[in-house]
């Protein structure tokens, strides 16, 4: 137990919680994530930590995260710099949620994550001053821009170690003090903190065996009062349609439950949620969803019926996914 | 940590798995057991146990598990042990499982548990010899009648306390030697004991707010190869179709998902189980539930639509159980 | 888990660990003090606590912890201002270690703390910028002049709650941002920190059951090359002399060993330790610890023969303390 | 958590303590024997407990346990048979405590047992139908005995796993249902048992840093009423003698504390214990501890002073050795 530079990954997060709503997690985070550090940690994680380390020191007048989530302009770094970044982060790949723009450097992920933000920002409460969750939150697209919104501060949760050194890489180039931080843990491993304002779960449902435990988890994230941003895989039908594919859906493996729209407003209620209501139902596009320069794997058109682009491979519907939005009572 | 009264409940089951391919359940079930005595232990337990014990001793020498639940003959008690055997064993109402008979008395149950267990026993695997635990056994009517099919030892779990008692009640009037053992303990509260050679699970998988993680839960109390019998509530229709009804369903709390049979077939599959087959489907009538002396309270017709007795009073489907077996792969 | 005002105790001292050489504490403290806080608190101490809510706000510009422990000074309170004080603070006696000055208000403590501060001064190594802790610190009084030698930060444990609360009462009238703390722990609830500069255990080592192990414990606070302090009761003698006593000594009761000075150097060798010296050998008298104005039970001067100062009432010998210090191996 | 080989190595002992005064410890102690056997396994154990399976099987109508260790006579086993015992036997060296005759043959070690046996004996109270545990019982000659004594059941306890394979060894030639069993574990992981009507510590308590909380942790396994035989070096003098030695005494790593025995009696009346005498002191002769065929290594002559007997090579007291029996309070 002895104070490590590991540690230092996570002592912005402990000093930004004391004195908040969410102080009371000190309980048991530090002693969860040190534990990460010793028994959980990806062979590369040091070689991808290391990479991170050697991003050029650049300082900027101009970041947004209001319209897209950007840190500098072109002028403010050199053609040199933007080598040295290109090189370095392509060693991070495959970059999935994005699009990141630093100091005239694009990183053009798989998917335009703003499209989907876009479609959501209309039906939520305002941010501003908020303790904001988000599940599943991959390299961190989303939390960005919620703090673009005035969240007063911002935590992800995601175990894929690869999106916490992406992560890294990106908060590299912003200010010191944003309020924003990626923890390497499932949901499943938090405690019931009852003190997040808002918490979003994007793209994550589908994947747990147990969706009804995953609402209750969420809901125990929220305080009394606070609001659910809910997106998941869908399928068209009445409040008794769910689909369990096969080992795979569009070449998924761990695809466990899509519901209806209906069927999932019907769970949310059985989990003792209000103010239920989809807000948004959206077929992927291969538009939204594709390989790049920075994710070269296949991607949806290669997983969906070459002959019936609304069907997947294996003969499922194609990638339908809703918004649902929903309060916890006061 | 004292040796006490209550943990002799409990050691012939340590005695009788010591040796056995169960004897690792030594490892946690004397600790969780005795947790449980300290800290779970219903307000009435004491009183019910002390039911059990002012039965009278009697001894028998006509028992029937082959075809019945029986002990001893009419003969071979007195009216006044009789009268003192009803008086009792009344205190322990409702009595839900059964019917079982003592000494030429007869406990009337709620279901005929009876009519399930020969609907089942054509279709499974011979239990001579084998290892058997019974997952929401109840008060153990069914454990009985598969120590008279020949199992080497039956192991109930059921959290519910008065169906431990009511199972010692009728354990009382058995030989002392019988290998069968109730524990008051969830499902999910067992170690991955990978050495039963058939497990049941009949009428529990409804109540589960994660039916996947609970088969997965039953096959990992299976042997490689060890068999499953899952019975549990289906609607009809394809393997898309899965009920979550309301609040209640035939006025039970506490239901969560009630597949198709085909629906469940899939999961099963899903869940790495082979050999899978609905073995018998039934449509629950008032004459195998129903209210009896031994069971006033509301039963099954209280519960369907008085005009469409093909509809529960909530307008979901009537009662429809399904009996599916399948294999742990080899 | 919810944020309490209870809580706020400590969110301070966790605040300043973090950054710091002890951050790696936060793995343990915040779990281990909020279960303090559930399970072990005294009945009394939410009263306690209410008594210093109603001192008064008082501001100084004329502090001293290099010559005494004093806060404001006449001129900044009224009258009135000390009464109330007066009042509150003797709800918080017995007041045993100190004395402390508030604006012009004298608490008189049973020990003339002060004096063996004087005397041990001048043999360890300047506090400046050191992290230090003081194991067995009662109500803090020495942690007020570790503070006024210019350390970094000053930990205190010490498991007594009203010593907590008579802590707090003092700090009220301290500076807010002065980096000391107390924790209601005993040392061997204490992790393995490895971090601390100089460790101090004062008054501690002859209530322990097993002195060798208390002897560890305090190593194991230390990093490498860092100072120990230990004061403790001695008899004379040589290096086999230890003294056990029967039930009471002075009439306390749960003091366990009292060896010869040198005997103690020596086991501070077998533990380990090197640069072991005993630097005072002082007889207790009755002008340094005896009954005051704020400490009205009976002190010293009870516990000695009325005949014979040089023995307790018990026949053993009169108080006599040491202080060894000692150095962890670099 | 599979049931292995190994695991059967326990299983007699839980066996045996079902439906004894000691059932209680079935809930600790398969799951520490099985974390036991997975975690801290010495690296040449299988090797070891291989010798021990190669042992012939012989059989024999003459043992004896009431004037030494012995199973069956010379005309029960051939020359090969014992070629072949000593030869397994011998890798199992060095045989500390004995001797044991089997079959004809003789394990010499390098204590004669027996002696300190024959020094208690006649101090203790009846063993005949009573509960006993030896704590650092080494090879386990002293428990044979104590069986030879007409003890209900004998548990030793001692970590070092060479002293369970020659335990083993031993048993193996015993009859299958004597009730005396080895566990690897150390005093202090027992749990309070309060169960054992006699409780044996020799030779333990110098080597433990906290004779104080030995002597607590031997309470807590007596039942009310209870009777501790103690075993340990002592010096001599009055009550506030306590030799602790440097690094060795005698050549002995990790001795702590040789009180003399009126202080250790004065210890164990600040535990608790009642009706303390010292039955026996004895200076260890080099005819009790010495080298032989079976011990191969230094003995206690090379580790005492060559021209002062009375002297160890460090100049400590030569060993000398006290018995001390007390009781738990009824």
């Amino acid at each position: 137990m002895h104070a490590s530079q590991d540690q230092q990954l996570f002592e912005d997060f402990y000093a930004d919680i004391i004195g908040s709503p969410l102080s009371h997690w000190l309980q048991t985070a530090p002693a969860q994530l040190t534990r990460w550090q010793k028994e959980q940690r990806h062979g590369e994680l040091d070689s991808w930590l290391r990479v991170v380390s050697k991003l050029p020191e650049l300082s900027s007048t101009s970041n947004d995260l209001k319209h897209s989530v950007t840190f500098g302009s072109e002028a403010e770094a050199s053609n040199s710099d933007r080598a040295r970044m290109t090189g370095l982060l392509k060693q991070l790949m495959p970059w999935r949620k994005g699009p990141f723009q630093l100091y005239g450097m694009d990183i053009d992920t798989e998917w335009r994550s703003d499209w989907k933000w876009e479609r959501l920002l209309p039906h939520i409460s305002s941010l501003t001053d908020r303790n904001v969750l988000d599940v599943g939150c991959g390299s961190g697209y989303h939390m960005w821009r919620m703090l673009g919104e005035g969240a007063a501060r911002v935590i992800g949760v995601d175990p894929t170690q690869l999106f916490l050194v992406q992560f890294l890489a990106i908060k590299h180039f912003a200010p010191k003090t944003n309020p924003i931080h990626l923890l390497p843990l499932g949901i499943q491993e938090l405690p019931e903190l009852k003190a997040f304002d808002t918490v979003f779960s994007m793209g994550v449902l589908y994947h747990r065996r147990s969706p009804i435990d995953h609402l209750f988890q969420l809901k125990s994230q929220l305080r009394p009062g606070g609001e659910l941003v809910l997106e998941t895989l869908v399928i068209d039908g009445d409040k008794d349609q769910v689909l369990v594919p096969g080992e795979r859906y569009a070449q998924m493996p761990n695809v466990w439950f899509v519901p209806s729209s209906e069927a999932l407003e019907h769970w949310l209620k059985r989990c003792g949620m209000v103010n239920i209501r989809t807000v948004d139902i959206n077929v992927t596009t291969v538009d939204e969803q594709r390989s790049t320069d920075w994710m070269d794997r296949l991607s949806l058109n290669n997983y969906l019926d070459r002959n019936d682009q609304s069907k997947t491979v294996e003969g499922h519907p194609a990638p339908k996914r809703s918004i649902i939005i929903a309060n916890r009572p006061e």
